[in-house]
């Protein structure tokens, strides 16, 4: 039997299994990930983060004494980036004095990224270059119910559509896009909802994983679709207020950058059994 | 800041948080069994076990040296019992060196109740008497489609509807049905399949929680719905294989009593902090 540790964490609501794995050791395929991931069987979360030093990822050619960000979503499959996983990565690593702040770098699969903790404790996040088109998407949710989506690209893609009530959207269900060769390799999708100046409620449908309180590459897509959607012209840049159903994050548009800033938090620690077939 | 010990476990997918009190000494309310529950902001669980010895349980009158299962909801309230989370709850107790098997006494809100440890690990609970009837009571899913239901009783009220196809229910959504009046306080519905002899299907919609990958009363009911459904005038005892969402149990019919069999596994322990406001 393989007894490991792990921590748990989340950053609005957007839940995370932590593993410690300094020198790579640890055999953490789809099964491993899908059973600590699985809600009811395992531990639960909408990802793990496993926290290895950089010199052990294959291709990396960068400081090879960064923590590396080994994000999997929940079905095992393997992610670039996500913004409010490295939020609580980071939370993680400044409590267990595997780094120092209030800037501490990180590297992931899309390059390093930089956080930085805040005075109030909220920790903010360069989320890289985020671009909105419109490439005449629409959405279509299991009901019906057709929208015409903004298309935003922030390291993986984004569809954001604008409606006026997020209560009553069927997100239990993927939701179609068309044309599909748009997003051949699927979409996350994005429902938003103008709530003031800069002001943004949304829902979101993880590709891969299904509705989610929270994603963090979500929010910057919605702040940048919300800006296009609203004609809003003022220069750069300029910070977004997004409410997500796990809380709300503050989002800055800048020319070629974005930055997330919002809670993280680490909520427990412990040992885990892994059965026998895992 | 409060830091509390606690285990997670399950049986057949019906998961709970287990935490160790035998004085009573833990403050454990509504927000701390919710925050305990949470599955994004907390741990996750379908409900919550607390272990205590009886003598601090108020109006207990039975023997004070038993271990009360003290069982709540997710959503704080509280309950009197659960099949599922009785064998989660006499795994944790065995394993721990809380009690010695394989014959366990528990004690519970609906008094004291024996769990026994077969040989092949799987734990035995004595049900109570369950009692079928048809009410002529009709359960009509989210999609428009309606069944006839029969009533079951066994503590709590079910209606359990025959279907052929299982995979397609909508259940993401509570089913109605009618006449209203006779589930005054609502009711958990199964739907459930025949497979062979005395092997049954099944899918749950909990009443108050929404569709879970199993319950404990939930798969009694369904296998005495079952015998009067398939006119099985075989003498009692029978056994009826039960094939929930989580995972098989074997449900025996007795002349006054039922017994449910199954897995129970403890997957975590660890430790939680609890919120400022918890």
């Amino acid at each position: 039997m393989r007894h490991w540790s792990f921590a748990k964490g989340h950053g609005t609501g957007n839940d995370f299994i932590v593993l410690l794995d300094r020198e790579a050791m640890m055999q953490v395929g789809e099964p491993e990930v899908r059973f600590l991931c699985d809600r009811h069987r395992g531990i639960g979360g909408d990802g793990l983060l496993r926290a290895m030093l950089a010199r052990h990822v294959q291709d990396w050619d960068g400081d090879p004494h960064l923590w590396f960000m080994d994000y999997r979503n929940a079905d095992g499959s393997v992610a670039e980036m996500c913004g409010n996983g490295l939020r609580v990565f980071v939370r993680y690593l400044l409590q267990h004095d595997l780094a120092t702040g209030p800037v501490v770098q990180v590297a992931t699969r899309a390059g390093p990224k930089e956080a930085t903790v805040l005075p109030d404790g909220r920790i903010r996040v360069a989320m890289g270059p985020v671009t909105v088109t419109d490439r005449g998407v629409r959405v279509r949710t299991v009901d019906g119910a057709e929208f015409a989506a903004l298309t935003a690209d922030i390291g993986n893609p984004h569809a954001v559509s604008f409606a006026d009530d997020l209560t009553g959207l069927p997100l239990h269900t993927t939701p179609s896009w068309s044309p599909s060769a748009v997003f051949p390799a699927g979409v996350n999708m994005e429902f938003a909802a103008i709530r003031g100046q800069r002001t943004v409620a949304m829902r979101v449908f993880e590709r891969g994983v299904g509705e989610t309180l929270s994603c963090g590459t979500g929010t910057v897509a919605v702040a940048a679709a919300a800006r296009l959607h609203t004609g809003d012209s003022a220069d750069l840049p300029v910070t977004y207020r997004v409410e997500t159903p796990g809380g709300r994050v503050d989002v800055e548009l800048a020319a070629d950058q974005s930055f997330l800033t919002g809670p993280a938090v680490i909520v427990a620690h412990g040992d885990v059994v892994l059965p026998e077939e895992g």
